[in-house]
């Protein structure tokens, strides 16, 4: 399913005209800023500005409404007081004005009383068939137009200039600090949109309109509130299809920061898990921070990310080398051993104390021997095995041939097309290098990092593309029991599991003494019993399971405790579980449940009795592929057990796998069915042994009416 | 014990007479360089160039020798080839040079050969009495007097400007790039050194001679190898004693990393679990990288680090507060909950829309409202449970008092005495606030992490004041069996922990079956039985453990197999061990060994089968406290487990700490005798129930000769 974005919104990124409505002579307030910056920034199309008491603002020749337009403008820019909002809008839509900016504050952000007035806003607004970007919205600025609609400060004190980059995000504070960043860094920014209470048009859709300009190579986002994330895959679809990167800073992941946020932005608390597992199914970068949201833009414009996965370090300093070693192990970014071949060439071209190894150590001898570190790097690009390309330049200034080595590295960097980025201290240094279409970072650890970061994402990215490919719901439409109670009992939830290809424990469910006696002779007289009834999904807390019985007295025994406590529940008895008792290796733990905004959600974790304590858990989206959930299992704490250790067989995680897609499916065929299952334990055992299902309990939907 | 710098060091640190021998009047080599800085950089004191072939070099009147000059110079740079040095150093020594900063190099870092002929080197420095900075050192300078015996171009770039702050570093490289962002920051730094191969001075006795100078305020070091722990951690107790910080990046601390720092400085590769023990034991802060090693300074600067932990984050922005929120709790560093009254007042300030908590939202309002800015601090001035204060400035321009904020900030900083910084992406902001003495950062984690370091370093370095009272070494000396084998049997082993006050198993050693018979029904008739040698210290796994013998036929059985094992292993049988079963709530597992430059460590982790692959474990120095135990189990991924959870009680970890405690006074007072015991596992319960060890092994140290 493709999500087109509205045309609407596409109209309000790169409008022919713009009126401005409450328009003032001072380029200092809310309604003064945009005509000034328009006007400043070169914008080519008719502008309006509207005021009743003005002839001429800010030069311009002002109207009294819009009705006096001499043509219907694009978008409106809308910076009234909060009362007069509702009449300009009617107003707009007599117009036939397709969309509104609207700066005025007052709504949302304000209160209950506010979060009315929006409400009605926003009915307003889809009864009268426009959009709102807004209210408190900073703005929408294109840099590339100089239809800069956005009252900012921000573009007062630093100079923009167009580039393949747009900035989306809620907040106007958390929209300007990545622009002033990559600004300093002399990145061109396009689209600059701070979206405000995100009422109607969200930041989704809105990265969504910028993303479908093909000279957009970077999308950054700032997101408090992940309200459309359909939208955002959309968005991640159209950019990656065109080797775009998307990369979002979603605030609000502590609990202080998502109360903040809420009380911020008025809006929804996402569960991070569930979004940190979106990004990674659609392929987009999550930054920790605003410095994480730039850092690696330079890389990503210089070539679009692709995987790669072995880094080779070289500078004159030895301790650079030392340094790049730390920062790549902490982020398990492998550095490439060097062929024999290159090491024997680099010999030939380097001192002999020197290190021909990787990190490639050039030793002071780089400012004497003129031609070494073009001669170098030429070695270098022979390694079939070398991906990614760091220099550090810790110091330079008389003695050290800077344009020469800028020269060389972006060359070398055409001709190989791999990425080769510098790490430099002195900012004198970074701007030759920068100049020459060099990367360049202040320091190791930021270098590194952004050489993870766009090596990673675009394995992400292609992985991201795979998996659009896979059926998304790829499981029959299972019959469930009729609907009686709000959980199904085990033996209901057992059975939907094993129809749905989920491996379960052998057992029969019996309705008297004598059913378990024999339950318990065919499954080999070592059986766990527990009472079943779906009103207690919970068994064990009432004394309910039985582990082990092994004698006829001690079946009859439990028996008689089942029926008799159940009856002390006062909830209908189903009958006992007479289960085979099978041990396996591992115990593992898995849920899935339906979110509103995600869809399909599974967790799978360490299990046992400290599931909870321990959180040693991964997440996935449907849908996904067996392959996803052995990836996502190898970074689990208990990873480095899994894989085997001592001696041991490792783990069979096949299982693991195969139950986890067959649950996800289950459950995302039945959408208006099944709101949750717990499978706890998956009892698995050495690889090929496969393992089972031991209990489970499936949550229906709430009935519809 | 007081460890007292060397005068000679001190000498070389801040000389009033320097020599260089090896002059030359092109200040682009080495020769030439620290010349050309020691006229640049203003040295009041004599200069002696030397060399043979010229009457003046770069304007001061050369020599031909040291013997020619009218004095003794305190200090003699070195720049001559590597065939001349021997010699050079014999002349130094004949006219009572104290110490020679040897630039020269092709000693230790060009291989073998070379290493021989450094090893020589020191020999004779050390025979004739002088110090050596070097070889291959870039040298020593000192910006307040001008005494820039440095090679590095970095000074031709960046212009010095004397500051309390001291570099000490074994590569040049890594000396000048935390130089070059200080000096971006404004930082002045008065000593910068790089002592190359270290070979007779380190570069932890060099810290020590910079740390003497009262002014310096913060130290920072860079090391690949640290030969000299005991230097530095007198260097960490003479500038913790007046309230300056050390900051270290200790390198090479990955697989790659330390393979590429010894090939740097072929050096010895430290164990890093152990350096970090050892940095925290001292007070020393640990710096991920270049970067973290200077984020900070300017807040130490402003104020000495103390223990705090309570933030407090205002902004105009929401989505300030929010990035804030989260980078806080990532660093487990709390934001206060504002006292009541504190609220009331805030909200008197503030518009009814804005945020009267933590993080305070000030909104646009601040550009409106005149005096909020102020009288917000003023408020939050009165919690006392407020700590630290960031603000977050991410836009100025028009409309901004940023001048105001900054003399604000500066004010409410010097009345409360406590830390307020500012985060601002705007370059032209931070200079205004860093002009009124306001620390500031260029985002919000720069900033956050700048704060949790200062108040965390601070209460390290309390806590290592604190634990210099603390006896080194209370346990009395005990008798050890008389040396017959390398290990002691787990009998001599459990004998000794008991007698050093550690829990044991209550056991029997017997010699006959009948013993064992007794001991088993003695102890219970729940036991383990385990073959005794001191020739088999991993018993498992040649069958010599047998877990839970339950008949008289079974014990003599075991005892048999004991004695046939041993005796097919060809080693001493000492007894079988008849252990009672203890069952505890879970399994530690403690080792202690002594490190030839750390002395004794303690690692304490999370026992059971996985305890290697799983790598849950804590590592002490000795000497500490149980409570410096009880704080580092709390790390372990296991802690929330420890605490008690789905209703369990705690687990004892008293007796953990006892033990880990009585264990490394065990080691600490034997060290001639002990080179390591493993204590695994030792079993737990609930608090209060106590604990066993349950198996141990004592190594003996090899004996001397």
């Amino acid at each position: 399913m493709t999500i087109s974005p509205d045309p609407r919104l596409r109209t309000a990124l790169v409008p022919r005209s713009i009126a401005v409505i409450g328009a003032t002579e001072d380029p200092n307030k809310v309604g003064g800023r945009p005509l000034h910056y328009i006007k400043r920034f070169g914008f080519s199309g008719a502008v309006y500005p509207i005021n009743p008491r003005r002839k001429i603002i800010q030069g311009m020749q002002a109207y009294a409404s819009l009705a006096e337009l001499p043509e219907t403008p694009d978008v409106a820019i809308v910076a009234v007081g909060q009362d007069a909002v509702a009449d300009v809008i009617e107003q707009c839509a007599t117009q036939a004005i397709a969309c509104v900016i609207l700066m005025s504050s007052g709504f949302g952000e304000t209160g209950s009383a506010g979060v009315q007035r929006q409400t009605a806003l926003v009915q307003q607004a889809r009864r009268l068939g426009l959009r709102l970007v807004g209210p408190n919205a900073q703005g929408v600025a294109n840099f590339h137009t100089g239809a800069v609609m956005n009252f900012s400060t921000m573009f007062m004190e630093i100079e923009p200039e167009d580039g393949p980059v747009a900035i989306i995000s809620q907040s106007g504070a958390a929209s300007v600090m990545p622009y002033a960043m990559l600004r300093e860094r002399g990145v061109g920014v396009r689209y600059l949109i701070a979206s405000g209470n995100d009422a109607d048009a969200s930041v989704c859709e809105l990265a969504l309109a910028a993303a479908v300009d093909p000279e957009i190579r970077v999308i950054l986002l700032y997101i408090e509130s992940l309200a459309d994330p359909a939208m955002l895959a959309e968005t991640a679809r159209l950019a990656i299809s065109r080797g775009a990167a998307v990369i979002a800073l979603k605030a609000g992941r502590s609990v202080h920061g998502a109360k903040a946020a809420a009380s911020h932005t008025g809006a929804m608390v996402n569960d991070d898990v569930v979004v940190e597992a979106f990004f990674e199914r659609h392929g987009i970068w999550r930054a920790a921070d605003v410095h994480g949201l730039i850092n690696a833009v330079e890389l990503y414009l210089a070539l679009p990310p692709r995987p790669a996965d072995s880094l080779v370090v070289m500078s004159h300093s030895g301790a650079v080398g030392v340094l790049c070693a730390d920062a790549a192990e902490t982020l398990n970014l492998p550095l490439t051993e060097l062929a024999p071949a290159v090491v024997r060439n680099l010999a030939d071209i380097m001192p002999s104390f020197a290190t021909a190894q990787n990190p490639v150590d050039l030793t002071a001898s780089l400012m004497t021997q003129s031609g070494m570190y073009a001669a170098t790097l030429n070695t270098l690009a022979t390694d079939p095995q070398a991906d990614m390309f760091l220099i550090g330049v810790p110091v330079a200034g008389p003695g050290y041939d800077v344009q020469g080595m800028a020269t060389d590295t972006a060359t070398f960097a055409a001709n190989t097309g791999k990425p080769a980025v510098v790490s430099a201290p002195q900012v004198s240094v970074r701007q030759i290098f920068r100049e020459a279409g060099v990367p360049v970072f202040a320091h190791e650890t930021d270098a590194i990092n952004a050489l993870h970061q766009w090596s990673r994402h675009g394995t992400l990215m292609q992985q991201a593309s795979a998996r659009d490919q896979l059926e998304a719901a790829a499981a029959s439409v299972l019959a469930l029991p009729d609907r009686t109670s709000h959980f199904l009992s085990e033996d209901e939830s057992l059975a939907v599991l094993a129809r749905a290809d989920i491996p379960t424990v052998p057992y029969l469910l019996c309705r008297n003494a004598d059913e378990a006696l024999t339950a318990w002779r065919a499954l080999g007289q070592d059986v766990v019993m527990k009472a079943c009834s779906a009103h207690i999904p919970h068994k064990s807390e009432h004394g309910l399971v039985f582990i082990g019985p092994n004698s006829e007295q001690q079946i009859i025994d439990a028996w008689k405790k089942c029926v008799q406590r159940v009856a002390a529940l006062q909830v209908p008895f189903d009958g006992v579980i007479v289960a085979r008792r099978v041990s396996g290796r591992r115990e593992f733990a898995l849920g899935v449940r339906q979110d509103p905004a995600f869809g399909t959600v599974v967790m799978i974790g360490d299990g046992g009795k400290y599931v909870e304590a321990l959180r040693d858990f991964v997440v996935l989206l449907h849908p996904f592929s067996q392959d996803d959930v052995i990836a996502k299992l190898h970074t689990l704490r208990i990873a480095p057990i899994l894989a085997g250790v001592r001696g041991e067989a490792p783990i069979d995680l096949d299982t693991v796998a195969h139950t986890a897609v067959a649950l996800a499916r289950l459950a995302a065929s039945h959408p208006r069915d099944i709101t949750s299952i717990d499978l706890n334990p998956l009892i698995v055992g050495d690889t090929g042994s496969a393992g089972w299902a031991v209990d489970a309990v499936i949550e229906r939907c709430k009935e519809q009416a």
